[in-house]
């Protein structure tokens, strides 16, 4: 039904853990905007036989095989030789892409240098896709009814041509049903008893909807998959299943949509005019930069003061220095001080406050890594709740991070009605 | 010679664009520190015919098959009985595991849901790898010569099993050769600049060391990547072809070892005992996240003052209500005054400052989205820069955070002598 396609990365940086392949998440949300869905993603090294052994697989799997990576003028890349001896078909240097290529070096008063030439190498009866945001030109070209279409791996070139060329294209493969998809953000629920709670309703789903519980620390996103040949029928039927599971989980339900929980946080935020700051010790900055991520966050988020110092606790967010040395800074009293010194330094409804120790060294018997203190101050008063995680810094920070947005929605929640 | 590996990944949410898949980076470089080499990483949906074909096809290219994914206790998880099925093998309750997944809910005082129970079934002829971390107990299979491990998706999950349990075993493999890497992280010149710099060194190298460019942003780490029967003398080689590069590519040169620029950052103040702080508006705590994402970085970083309001660059950082009046936010003066504001309020040697429009909306004529001002105040004053990326959001944030480091680094290495 819907038009198969394949992602291949190729380059040794991911196989070898250097890079995460972030370009192919970009690749299938757009590519499912358009009802296009991805069946398999490749990763494969830039060498001769992995790349063609995965062209010859991708042809049996899929109708349009979308090629990131493996087009830059360094020596390592040799992505479009191969391709050209597999689809039996030949290089040539196409003048436009070749002055393109120059005149990008000449707007940055660089002189080019002789291997940029093979960057406007082509195949000889293949399209090529401008690329006007960089050097190397997207390529598209049909081998057996299967449509192969490369692109460079700098992301925000793969994303250029992807948006300009290929999805424009790809959206006009008129597929004969719709694919829909409805999303139930939950928070505080473990994935296990919310499938227990909704189990019912799970059972009387048709053939032509599915359910996939998709966790992720303390948030469970459900999300509902229909396929049907009349999309009015389909969105009613999936709009009444997603209303039934909304009421089913209750207290857990955070929002309808594809969208992060800051997302879902500073919508319900700004409906009621509320504001946001932080404090952030551990945290050193997450907790600001996952709310600022969100487009116009600006509305209701007005900053943060990062205290990784003590005197910065002390000088900035008014921690009282008896305190520090009472109780350390990973303590009650202090994220408590420290997320009441937030909201009135920054002067804001409601302020989030992290200290503990993210590691991995630095840990004591009493107080080992991983132990986190996170606060929510709001015009109520001030809550703080402990946090035992594990010994990986990044993880760790991730989780204090995700649990202040939760004790955070949680805070704003219970003071629906009454702020 | 090294073992070939392919990592396997089940489950609709990567082909779908729901996460990015950061297992497999992290399991590379795990598996490379052990001389491992992963030669596929493979993303499936979580359906019967395609896992059966993924396992068939890496059947042929790898000795050992990793798969993540599709253990969970939720309906949409099939992989274990098509596995079964696939092996010719059947699933039996493990007693052990049982109790295990039972001690887990009890410890968190709930009740176990039924549909747990089935995370304690395993194939009747192969291995059990112990989960003290979650639910899903890992599994070792060995199917025709191919050893076929199964770890839960769940990130800090598959790290415990891959720790505990595979890696010490998967080490065991005596490779007959050595793979070794050296990494020369550059900053400041494009890859084809680099790459002609260094063309005569690259043309000696000898058939068995290859030269990568990763590029990423301003940044391009060179990677040479050896193999040899001798490690010595291998090691010697790599070490002399990477100081010829380090000297030829001279003030680009940021540091040796595949580390971060924030981590090369940070090592270079730590052992000049500097202190550094942020003061940032666009990029929203994402500088001071990825600083403090480094351990250790405290020694060197204080804090930040995110001043997403107008009122907090004047409050905290005293920037003056007339400069904001004259040259809005977006100005080369609030900038500054941003970066000497930071370093007087937070008492340090550097603050980096910056401010701009990350989009995606709110841009004019003049001011368009993109327009971003860093600044650098030092000891020795006050630098600022101006930028202008594109539209995304995300990019546009990270961009700014990436040339805030590169704009700290290169006035940290031209005061190198005198401060």
């Amino acid at each position: 039904m819907a038009t198969k396609i394949e992602i291949i990365t190729i380059g040794d940086e991911i196989l070898q853990g250097q890079i995460v392949d972030t370009n192919s998440a970009w690749m299938a949300q757009q590519l499912l905007q358009f009802h296009l869905s991805v069946v398999q993603i490749t990763t494969i090294a830039d060498r001769q036989e992995a790349i063609v052994e995965a062209f010859e697989q991708a042809q049996t799997r899929a109708e349009v095989v979308l090629v990131t990576g493996g087009l830059g003028p360094t020596k390592d890349d040799i992505t479009k030789k191969t391709a050209a001896e597999y689809f039996g078909t030949s290089l040539v240097r196409d003048q436009k892409v070749l002055e393109h290529v120059r005149s990008i070096f000449s707007k940055r008063n660089r002189e080019m240098p002789a291997i940029n030439e093979m960057q406007a190498d082509v195949f000889s009866d293949g399209e090529v896709l401008f690329n006007a945001v960089g050097t190397a030109p997207g390529l598209w070209f049909k081998h057996k009814d299967v449509v192969f279409i490369f692109m460079p791996g700098v992301p925000f070139e793969m994303k250029y041509i992807m948006s300009e060329h290929v999805l424009p294209r790809l959206s006009e493969r008129t597929s004969t049903g719709f694919i829909e998809n409805r999303y139930i953000l939950t928070a505080g629920v473990g994935e296990s008893h919310l499938a227990t709670s909704i189990a019912d309703i799970e059972a009387e789903l048709p053939e032509h909807i599915r359910l996939a519980y998709l966790p992720k620390l303390g948030i469970v996103r459900l999300r509902l998959t229909g396929t049907g040949s009349d999309a009015s029928v389909l969105n009613k039927e999936l709009e009444e299943f997603a209303q039934r599971i909304k009421t089913r989980v209750d207290d857990a339900f955070v929002s309808f949509g594809n969208v992060e929980m800051e997302s879902a946080l500073l919508s319900q935020m700004a409906s009621r005019k509320l504001t946001l700051a932080t404090a952030e010790s551990c945290t050193g900055g997450n907790i600001a930069a996952r709310i600022t991520s969100v487009p116009g966050s600006g509305d209701v988020y007005k900053g943060s003061i990062i205290s990784y110092a003590n005197e910065i606790k002390m000088n900035l967010l008014s921690v009282s220095e008896t305190d520090l040395a009472a109780y350390g800074p990973v303590s009650e009293p202090v994220v408590k001080a420290m997320a009441i010194g937030a909201r009135t330094a920054l002067n804001v409804d409601y302020a989030v406050a992290t200290s503990g120790l993210a590691g991995p060294d630095g840990g004591t018997e009493d107080l080992p890594v991983g132990t986190i203190w996170i606060a929510v101050a709001s015009p109520k008063g001030v809550l703080a709740r402990l946090f035992h995680f594990h010994n990986d810094r990044a993880i760790n920070i991730e989780r204090a991070t995700t649990n202040s947005l939760l004790l955070l929605w949680e805070v704003v929640r219970d003071q629906n009605s009454t702020v």
